[in-house]
């Protein structure tokens, strides 16, 4: 199969693709380098081919669909917290690429796409864990808006265009080539300053997170595996780890003694950061998928990872 | 209360007006009269202005926000099946002008909006009644993806900039002053061709329909009886109506004999027509308010009314 990956060169993607490769894909990253690093693909051969563009330039989308049979599309901004200062981001990085990278494939006929949404759809959901049938969605950040915002998109386009869309909520990705998030954010504080360690909010936010190995398995699997119009899933683990759990785990992979954990209090660590997510995976668990890493154990790793790669 | 109606000019819009103005409110009218009409407004004094600027131009929204204490977001494009022609006018005449109402809320500190949202946010909905805490949404016209994708840009300012909302999912709203929709389309039929009336699809289609001025109504009582950070309902009649039943009402309203009716046949009219929407209205049936006329009336109400505006 011929793949079209946005976002390819980024955390996320690059490890989707080290997957697709494996299957015998080839594959057509479509990445701006805004995040992602090209040296994530370095390790392949001519099977991976990069295209530096930004899906805001909807010709240069549409070029690079031609004989593409699927799409994955991950690019975003990575961000989650600029949209409390920069509000057009998630709008044009978010939303208005999803709608290029849609038009794109109604005007050169590919017809498969996969979306890399999130929990944040759900907002504060007062339902836990969530199913994928939880409403009303009231996503309280900008990127959350972003996403719920092109899964809208997506789906309107299969119900008027007849693609095929599966729709991925992804708990919070952690592992390997991770270049942003709370792992990596305490890991580089640390390094500054191993006597102290800055967590924002009181360390009570509490969330599911995956291992991106199996995250991108997990896409794989369900891109094979189910076949209706929507097919929508989320993507995580059956528990969740506190914030505060999480300093305590760097800190012991790193190895520091004596380091003060200081919390900047309150309930969330920003304007728009939703406290408490737990998301429902018996959708994906029923396909007959189950992930390696539990939340816990995909911090741990991470960690032992990120600590490898980052160098202190 | 100075209140900033935009699509002010147009057929919700100017009934909404009428019952601002008898509240004692002083009103601007935000218009770019692509489907509003200046003769809608042409009934009042000087306590509604008329400001006919784009909601694209952001510059203009923002300059019109300066002393707003409320704002009713009512523009978009109402055609929906403009959709399966041009896909980027939902997007921008809808989530865009979205985002742009809301950034100059944000830059002149207007904290409260209510916002004109749709049924088809629901998609084809396997629960009927449908109620505002359905899930998953999967909009299925580009025109439904621009109302979730609004709604979500709205609740994550809510979010992360403190505003307040209420989220309004419209039935098919009819009555006078209507410049679209399925009973303006069969009048302008029959006014052509008195002899036969095409219907698109099979006319088994069945929706549920409010009056306008019962749909301005509630959207006046819910600000002024709800109050929570986001305020979601459907607006809504208890009952629906089919597309058949429809053809006969304006036929006998219009009062011609013998008219053909002809169907184009197939389940939906257009792609993206979810063929089937019943609104479970019980949440604003609790609040205290009824409408005054059920689906049915409605049509029958409404078909008189326009059968007289625009004149055989």
């Amino acid at each position: 199969m011929h793949v079209l990956v946005t976002g390819g060169a980024g955390f996320v993607g690059s490890h989707l693709i080290d997957l697709l490769v494996a299957r015998g894909d080839t594959v057509s990253v479509y990445d701006n380098l805004s995040s992602g690093r090209e040296e994530f693909l370095s390790h392949h051969d001519e099977r991976v081919k990069l295209i530096v563009a930004d899906l805001l330039d909807l010709d240069e989308v549409k070029s690079a669909m031609k004989d593409i049979d699927m799409v994955f599309h991950l690019a975003a901004n990575p961000d989650i917290r600029l949209g409390t200062k920069v509000t057009d981001t998630d709008l044009k990085q978010g939303t208005i690429a999803t709608y290029n990278v849609l038009e794109a494939m109604r005007l050169e006929g590919v017809k498969k796409i996969a979306f890399s949404s999130s929990s944040v759809v759900y907002g504060e959901a007062d339902e836990m864990p969530t199913p994928e049938n939880y409403g009303p969605l009231l996503p309280i950040s900008l990127y959350g808006a972003s996403k719920l915002g092109s899964e809208a998109l997506i789906t309107s386009w299969v119900g008027t265009f007849e693609l095929q869309a599966w729709l991925f909520r992804f708990a919070n990705i952690v592992g390997a080539r991770g270049t942003h998030g709370v792992i990596f954010d305490f890991i580089h504080k640390l390094k500054a300053d191993q006597s102290r360690l800055e967590v924002l909010g009181n360390g009570r936010q509490e969330k599911s997170y995956m291992e991106v190995i199996d995250c991108a398995r997990a896409m794989i699997h369900l891109t094979e595996e189910t076949d209706k119009p929507v097919n929508c899933f989320n993507l995580g683990t059956h528990d969740t780890c506190s914030v505060r759990r999480i300093a305590e785990i760097v800190i012991e992979e790193i190895g520091f003694k004596d380091v003060s954990i200081e919390y900047t209090g309150g309930d969330r660590g920003w304007a728009g950061d939703v406290p408490k997510t737990m998301l429902d995976p018996s959708k994906l668990f029923a396909t007959g998928y189950a992930p390696n890493y539990n939340s816990e154990e995909s911090i741990r790793h991470t960690a032992a990872t990120l600590i490898q790669e980052i160098g202190i």
